[in-house]
């Protein structure tokens, strides 16, 4: 099935589905192998991947470009955090072309302003967008879609920006009006008050997901309860990864040795796993001839 | 001290020095917050961050793209797995002209052939470079770069491929006369007994790097006593991350819940602080009228 | 008709059939409006365009991303100079997956080495790649194609490396079987005796391509009595813009103003509208609300 | 010299200097050839030749790999027209970061919001930067320049905004105290009365460049009595390129022949030689074994 197919089928599954952070060709591999049937493409972890910040330091094509790694690497869609679409509705209509000629099956947008910052970082000083300025964008790029299954998802800062039930779901059911396919309702607080208060006025109009990055304690069954549609873990790859880094790295400066690092990390050979290597191998038998193998394989 | 600078004194250094491994600008950043002096941005852990094989299936560009993001992230010297250099000589040259722009502070190249095969993976049917073509390479190198202190180190493969002592260390000498900087005589046994043949047979002619990946259990001071000037560790952040990621995917995938996940990850305010927000929030209030800082500093 | 199905036309077509070089967006562009059918990428004109030499010195992804931009500016197929493939069979059968998400309808690849050096430069002493690994590649390409329609033609070159008519027939009969869907004969010659012994003893078994930037004093009309099927300009755009823009830029620089230039040269509102200015314009009017549009249309 | 001096030295001198549009690294290697000290590398231009709009639908990265080829092809300096910055005061900074490690010396912000509409557009509807978040940015670049001679100029779109004397003069002054090095007004009038205006309020106070696209009539020594600094012709090579292509398109197209075409256009040898194709011959006798340059020259 398409990608986009199969994100589509899991916005409007009836089961709660989840879709797991990835943030290079590597950890999108992974999210696959461990049973995901979606990947979260974070902005914010792309972002401190590179060693930049979330605030449009890297290009948008630079972006693309991770993507497109991503994508390859995987048969199972990828969500992409899209930021505000990087400008306006010619922007975001361009990027949607862009995700579709590298098989991403959708992208989220949010309805602040170009160059954002992290929704955790100082969020209630951030502005919002016009709301019809952001439906003509939405508009704009529904408009551009090649693929009929492309997703994309509106998400809604009000609750991030200080404002109110009230304005979360105006926007939201403006959203919906312009086009879009789902909305991502996002909340910085750590109980679900709010993602609460909004899925019972919302009352299940439109899909909804949500990414409960500070209210996790809240336990997975509510959340099918309250109508949720899709749950997005959103930056724990990338938070074990740098955690398992720095205790290594730590630990080799200090113990200036490996011996006690052996058997602690994955092997060379699981390396070569992930990369496919095999399959290369089994390449050239069918595509080498014989001499050239014996020489390495190679031109 | 500019990083070629300190890449080279490392490397004429009377202690025993260590380069750590990193693949994108957040490992390079560990590695230097680790205490580590130089960095070894590694082919095969770039490569398999991307998601590709470490067969210059990722263009010579792309690699670059990751490059500057890493020494963007850091102040310490970064040493690149240069592969073949990515073609002949020509290629290499310019090669030597983008790293230098990038301030990467030198470049190992080993003689084998376009495109490359790594090392581990059925090596004794891998061909050598011709010695004279290896030599003009090193020598189109040399002449190329502009910063005196630029490194170019040579990467004697013949162990590798199943040749003997003599042809390790005729190699590496034709290299060193040739100009190379220093020699990297790479194994893969699991004893030292070829590193050990070497290290006796060169006699200190010039700086020796080794690559203890499958050597691993020696030890570290028996390195010194041999005369090694650079010891690479040269896979296991990302080995440390592989092997982190697989764990939490798994977990979450399984539990469906962030309960039991928060506290055996970093935390989210670690992610910022390695982005070094802290230092655009600063730069806002230096450089942001008060009226676009309340209005979430922005256009 | 999606643009492989156009290039398999034109090379399948009873017609005689041409393909004219452009080497960015704006020629490509060009050479839709002119009424061309497809379009030529070629090496040479997109290397030399980028200031750089037709020897791979600008990076696969490099070329990629031009080609990008081309195909996003036109309707009409492109056909790609690809070099060798630009690597081994490995190297090639990627470049088919990144060809094919950009719409890019088909690629010619040469029987020389990596990195390669332009026909026209010192030929003879170019050797020819080994005809079982060529083979290989070609096949490697075919079925890594997911469009049947992706066209894979093979360039031979033994004629400019100087070999005979019969080198050149082992070899287009070799590719032939091996799945190219059409063969390209080169030949550097001023005259047409090496293509017509070529086409007389080929006997149209299969579609074959030529390039008659040496021969161009042939009268078209005798390429379609000996059968060919596509004739490419291969450099044209390129040799008329250099030729334009020297005069200009010394005019220019002589003159110290543009007082005699104005009227010699395209008009500003020309290039807004080979940018599609217009629609751009259109678009605002539908997405954006009419108080950003006063603004200046945007956020 | 370094190209940030010669650039500064340029926009000091005593007589009126000049600097010519080129839009990739084919065009700066011509614009240097003509004789002329300096490079405007367009942002119109740059789009325009890629096929997109002027309205930052090729992201700044892009742009940057192509002023990458411009900076490597040349030994004069550029300045680059970076529109806004490509954001805001930290993406502005980090664009100087990235043009002083690919030797481009200098660039032009211009007063306006993004993504950016041509000047030449629609210009009364398009909005002003505000006064005090522009000298914020300006002064943010200047503080993140390495080399001291990076040249940073602000333009003033006041007049194309439909404003005044009062307010292009209130803004250059205060651009000069933001640090600006140079300032450059802007005007679309035929005739010189704004610029006029301007340079007589202005007194001199600092160095002012000019881009006399509309009204090109002006005698050219009118500007320097004028105290102009600079003056930039602005897009004339491309348009020059985009008429010669037209021209050639058709007329091929028409004549499905050559004939008459060759001797109208540059030769293919003027290409190798603007790519420099005899230093790569000499380097190949300088750094190949002999064996190896009679196989090609290659690997």
């Amino acid at each position: 099935m398409k990608k986009t197919a199969q994100l589509k089928r899991l916005i409007h599954s009836q089961d709660l589905e989840f879709l797991m952070e990835a943030h290079n060709g590597l950890s999108a591999k992974i999210v696959e192998e461990a049973g995901f049937k979606g990947i979260w493409a974070s902005g914010l972890s792309i972002s401190a991947s590179m060693g930049v910040r979330d605030n449009n330091e890297a290009s948008w094509t630079q972006v693309l470009d991770v993507l497109e790694f991503m994508s390859d690497a995987t048969t199972i869609p990828i969500l992409l955090d899209g930021d505000t679409g990087y400008g306006n509705f010619n922007n975001a209509r361009r990027l949607v072309k862009k995700l579709e000629q590298r098989q991403i099956a959708g992208v989220c947008i949010e309805d602040k302003l170009f160059p954002k910052i992290n929704s955790f970082i100082n969020g209630e000083a951030q502005p919002l967008a016009d709301i019809d300025e952001f439906c003509g964008k939405i508009k704009a790029m529904k408009d551009s879609q090649i693929d009929e299954d492309f997703i994309v998802a509106a998400r809604v800062e009000a609750f991030i920006a200080g404002y109110g039930l009230e304005e979360a779901v105006k926007r939201a059911e403006a959203y919906r009006q312009a086009g879009a396919d789902a909305i991502l309702i996002h909340s910085k607080r750590s109980d679900i008050t709010e993602i609460e208060s909004f899925m019972k006025e919302w009352n299940g109009r439109h899909p909804v997901i949500i990414v409960p990055t500070k209210y996790y304690s809240t336990p997975t069954g509510r959340f099918q309860e309250m109508g949720v549609a899709v749950v997005i873990w959103a930056n724990h790859n990338l938070r074990a990864s740098i955690d398992a880094m720095q205790k290594i790295s730590q630990k080799i400066f200090r113990d200036e040795s490996l011996v006690d690092v052996e058997g602690r990390v994955a092997t060379v050979e699981e390396i070569f796993r992930l990369q496919q290597a095999e399959e290369l191998q089994a390449a050239e038998r069918k595509y080498l001839p014989y001499t050239k193998r014996m020489q390495g394989d190679r031109l």
